[in-house]
């Protein structure tokens, strides 16, 4: 595995791998890795020639009050684990080296935003597509992985990447679960032993409101919203803090439930707050 | 000469020619094509394998009240220039094939924009980078092409290349000028007879306050402008504008005039408004 601290030094290298031909899949993480990220490193080696991963805490996609500084780091444990992966090139910048001059240019995202999470952490987005920009033009990967469980980021990647015609795919990796459903998360550690018990019910409900939406389909979303918060109102110990349903990717709210959209809930529990979601296609009546 | 109105077609197209090994020259252009762009693609021509240039009248880079519909076009007479001068791929992309849906993300010029021509321009250069992040990942140019008569476009691209570490080098080509020193410009057939004999001065004024500040470097900026101002009301038929010193490429102004820096002015002249620039580099006294 190549280690790289600069941007010029990792160009020259991705640009002497691709004049051989090889395909570049890039995974980009804040570090800290956990199984989901080793989970987008496992799906683009299997599919791409060279893989390349980019460890950065990004303070542009941290709020004033959010944890910039106290954000977990641990360089050691993150290159042991990309290595034991397979990464084949890791790049791993200083604030320096990413943004060594205050930005002549910023980048607001318009749309898709003001919902789920993100309408809780303004100009967390933007932070989000200035660094996967620079990051995109860096790298020049044939393709990019993305965890599903952030499905809003997702979104808000996709929306960027057509809307600037970047020549990278966004392949959106499955959200890994627990044998009883619970999302994988790095926060999960921080639940009760009563709380963890009772989280594989956010999965649970999600799924149980996906088959509702599968054969009431055409339902008004308002509808389906409150059955859901009604079945977490059981629930003892989180505190649902939104349940929402969407188109997906465009994340805007329907009428009447069809195509491709999206189920999502946030909990919050004493020292952890739990995302989930569920993305489903409701095919039209014939 | 291929052309092509796709974003699809022309990446497969140059694509393929990158896979041969071919460097990439990109001329971005509205149209209309005179002498300033042909400079652009022959200099292109000189120094890559390939060159590439684009027609698109861009109208996120219009203001409300400017002329975006009334902006001349002329494609077959484009054409035409475009094959003779050497063009290899001409992309001619419609506003529906840009920009197919409300953007989910804009893009804001935060510095270098409130001087010069920017200063009345609002929001101007935030469609032109917008364009330009769209063609140059459409294009992945190895080298893009613009003329330095509008130095602050150069300037605020140079900016946003380096912002977002966009692999392509920005070349700026030395104003044409006509045997009097007349920048070329297609606005220049609208002076008037004695309008257009005036209007060396513009260039003339720029060359004695060039030599000025070399020989008096390290002084203040406002006193040249003083000087500039004064030798500008010689001129009978034109209303000075502005006339502008700053450092380059930042246009930042300075209390001492050192490094690398630019004497711009505009005039208004009765139907047209001619703009010129000098960059120069006053070095420091040793």
């Amino acid at each position: 595995m190549k280690i790289t601290t600069t941007i010029n030094e990792l160009k020259n290298i991705i640009r002497a791998e691709k004049e051989n031909g090889l395909s570049v899949g890039f995974v980009p993480t804040m570090g800290y890795l956990h199984e989901g990220h080793l989970t987008l490193v496992s799906q683009a080696k299997q599919e791409q020639d060279l893989v390349v991963m980019s460890i950065f805490v990004n303070p542009l996609q941290f709020g004033p009050n959010e944890d910039f500084d106290s954000y977990p780091r641990d360089f050691e444990r993150d290159e042991a684990l990309a290595r034991e992966v397979g990464v084949d090139i890791l790049f791993y910048p200083s604030v320096e080296e990413m943004y060594p001059k205050e930005p002549t240019i910023t980048m607001t995202v318009q749309k898709r935003v003001n919902v789920l999470c993100g309408k809780k952490r303004e100009g967390h987005f933007d932070g989000v597509v200035t660094v996967v920009s620079k990051l995109f033009n860096i790298v020049e990967p044939d393709v990019a992985y993305f965890g599903l469980k952030d499905a809003q980021q997702v979104a808000v990647i996709q929306g960027l990447v057509d809307d600037l015609s970047f020549s990278v795919e966004i392949r959106p990796v499955p959200t890994v679960r627990e044998d009883d459903g619970l999302a994988k998360s790095s926060r999960n550690v921080r639940l009760t032993e009563d709380e963890r018990k009772e989280a594989p019910i956010i999965y649970q409900t999600l799924l149980k409101m996906q088959k509702q939406v599968q054969k009431n389909n055409m339902v008004i979303s308002d509808e389906i919203a409150q059955l859901m918060m009604n079945e977490f109102d059981e629930g003892k110990h989180g505190t649902l803090e939104y349940i929402e349903i969407y188109s997906y990717p465009e994340l805007e709210s329907m009428k009447e439930l069809k195509g491709k959209i999206i189920i999502a809930a946030a909990v919050q529990y004493k020292n952890a707050r739990l995302i989930d979601n569920v993305i489903l296609t409701v095919e039209e009546n014939e």
